[in-house]
């Protein structure tokens, strides 16, 4: 992530990750205060042996971009919300990367489904992740069903 | 994709895949005119041997984000631009899915990006893949030298 | 509804219902997370002799118009406001929908509308309906009258 | 509708309702320049037997709100998109109705739709109605299956 | 108004006028809720002796564009921010005004400017405003001299 | 107005004018190329014998609330749409002015509007005006009539 | 700046050049409430010394293009965002200039990045200032590294 | 510049470059395509020579934010438009940098104005060019007058 501050919205990709058991790192590479770490970092990856890469930043939100130009890697852009606009800027500086580069970017704040695709994509190739997100499918569609019940009982 | 007037956009998906050797259907499937094979279609997806998804639709964007709720395998979404609102409600339909079940979405009409970014997530686990992702950027980059020196000439 | 979250701004359109005295049932029904229950539940409606759909959603919001293409009752659709963007990408992902699968879009947590389009569409066969209606919309003038004085005595 | 320029975009509405066998009449009535003709309008209609009022407008689009507000009748909206903005200024002035007064907004220049929410309305409790809906949503289903057909043939 | 509610933001309009010494009149008049006595109350404004009208609304905001309608006095909209989208749909609401019916908008939650406006238009004709707004305007550019000494000093 | 180009669309301000036997002059001022020329302009048009100033500006468009900042005229200010952004920038430059100096909006391109609007400003001391603006609306309303009609033949 | 509520955004400009131990003054001068005098300080400002001026201003945002069009020093403004709109309506009346007279715009709210955008434009022909910059910048890539570190031991 | 295809909107900046005598360099540094030559050349730039750098670039436009994070120049950003979202998305992304590190942003397609603002910042210390701004400034004011008086005749 771009900033420490992206924390709060960005540790909810780590929690997932660690639900899934799927190892990772945390680290602040800020694209435009340590370019030349960012540029490291991203031409390093894939020989580091990381798999996928989750960006998260705000404002004009460069890193996943930028990331995403230096590796081969599929990387995962997530649109940190600033104080002002709601992070449309975030959003818009994120997903609308020229052809030849792609982000794959997610919900304004969506943190978790960074993590969660993360996963997909691990899966993709992985039996054992595959079914842990089946089971992830099927225990979201039965919390639907209880609080389901649980709202038509409290009325 | 949701209608086949959506091919003249996602038509760049499929070529992108061709250039990369990578076999692939192209498949009409809408969300609202025929919902009950849409569902099929994402249900079915990864035992048939599908690895990736790319849903490109337009307006109210439904078919990436149903898709991603009926398999897990990663879903691409392309927001299809029609004639009013440049793409913006198609690309907030896809991009603003909730916690659960994430889509990637790519830029307004990116179709080419999605087709890349599909290379991306098989070239995490397929090494000849990753390879000619580290050749198509090499090619971009030359790409840009040459644009450069022939705008310098011609100046 | 698509959460239980939903329930504040949806309880009005439940409770406008009461106030007509429409029989009704309220559902927590996720496009997302529970895609299958979600065909079952809008392809039965009509069977079921519901007359009318009434479906808050937020966010990438596919809930009202996935119901309206697996039933033909007419379907309400209330964009729900999320935490970020005003409940604008609720708007446009509820009201974009293509030719050939209406939905009757609401304002931006609209709820209170949705209940009573729903007695609308209703009392258009149905004369006890309509004549509620009509004193609705005298007790509404008539509150306004009210709050005119009021608000001219405390000048 | 509010101007004879719309017709161009609300004859679709028209050409639904001819096609579904829904008599119906066609009346340019201005909230902004006939003002006093559209409250009588409203009015009447119920009384002159209409079920279903569909109205379109552009930019500050008036009409619907204001015929919701003289009638108890189901009123759908259609946002007219002019020159400039897209249609937004549009769709706003209708969807964001006040709680008390509803309008059912089709998404911008959604003529077609708005004929088709009229049936459904209609459907509710007309059979004949209902099942011509159902005839209507089956062959949109064969047409998608069919444009998917040519589509691969002509790959 | 169209709502006792909107008092908060237009009782600034009111109490410019009070500043002017210039005689008004405040009602709570709903284009929506009390439609007809919107249109008796525009139309019988000229002759009562009114010579401009301040209207502010909200949302799907018509009260301004209906009473330009039916009246040929100047009037004034203020668009009257809602809970969400910050007045933008307010703003376009009012200020998107059809060629033939002009609607004088005010910023978002600009009352104070609509009773200045109004007294501008008065003073076009009545020399005693114009000078009242030649001191206010004086007045204007001595406070913020003075508010620029006080933040001198208090750095 | 600011530029020139912009004649295309204030000419239908000054057209009104013509048709409503209005004297008026036309000027190109511009805030940002002759801004002492504007000053001055503001300043004297009130001694000129000026009773109401039309102002067209696009863009960063500042034409208008500059001279409402020097004159206490009623100013009209007319977004004039650039090639980008449908004039939502000349809008807000327009339209959101602080407290203390009111600029009277008309819509994206709504020159007419303004030329109508200054008839009012004026009509409301002036009988014959206000007389003239009576008949006109009624030739509105009379023009709506005989659209419908035609129309209502066509089909 | 435009107004003294200004301060509270600008003043971190102010902090920063004090930072880099720029000599530089603090003045409200309104475009609205004190135009003479805001064109008096632009023409003036070369002459008297200054290098670059920094104008804040918010909503109709007039400031700092109308002191760019009173001297040829370079003008950066500062979007100060009011309590509606998020600060759109001061970032497009700031940057949407016509051609002829610039505005570095900073980010909504960036009064910072103006007090660094001073320093750079001075540091072009000041060595001590573009040391300094470099300092600030390595300083910036520390501070980034420590925050990283800090976050990896709370984890 | 981004991409040669910029260059259409780009040449005017170095048009006025031409114009001003100042001479300068043209090249196509792409921050996704060619990221390390665009760190380079960021990085050498000041030891180059280089007194300011212009940088256009459309979509997710991360150029002009990432040189200046690796050079402590002034750096100034050309929001380029592409197909879709009229440079809205090109113009968030260049803009709303983060603390630390300023983009002076133009106006969206503004790059005239970015050869004018080079030209002012060179002209803080060079009066040379300062003079020439002061002459380009007199002629844009008596141009203008020259169409005032076209336009006068012609009506």
């Amino acid at each position: 992530m771009g900033s420490d501050s992206d924390w709060t919205v960005m540790s909810e990709a780590s929690a997932v990750l660690d639900e899934f058991g799927i190892a990772h790192e945390v680290e602040v590479v800020s694209a435009h205060r340590t370019p030349e770490k960012m540029i490291a970092y991203g031409k390093q990856a894939a020989a580091r042996g990381l798999k996928v890469i989750i960006a998260g930043a705000g404002g004009a939100a460069h890193l996943p971009g930028m990331l995403a130009s230096v590796t081969t890697l599929p990387v995962i852009g997530v649109p940190v919300p600033l104080a002002k606009l709601d992070g449309l800027d975030s959003l818009l500086s994120i997903v609308q990367m020229p052809g030849g580069i792609p982000v794959a970017t997610m919900a304004i704040g969506g943190a978790k489904n960074a993590g969660l695709y993360a996963a997909r994509v691990l899966g993709a190739s992985d039996p054992a992740i595959a079914e842990a997100l089946d089971r992830y499918a099927r225990d979201l569609a039965a919390l639907v069903e209880e609080k389901n019940e649980r709202l038509k009982q409290s009325r």
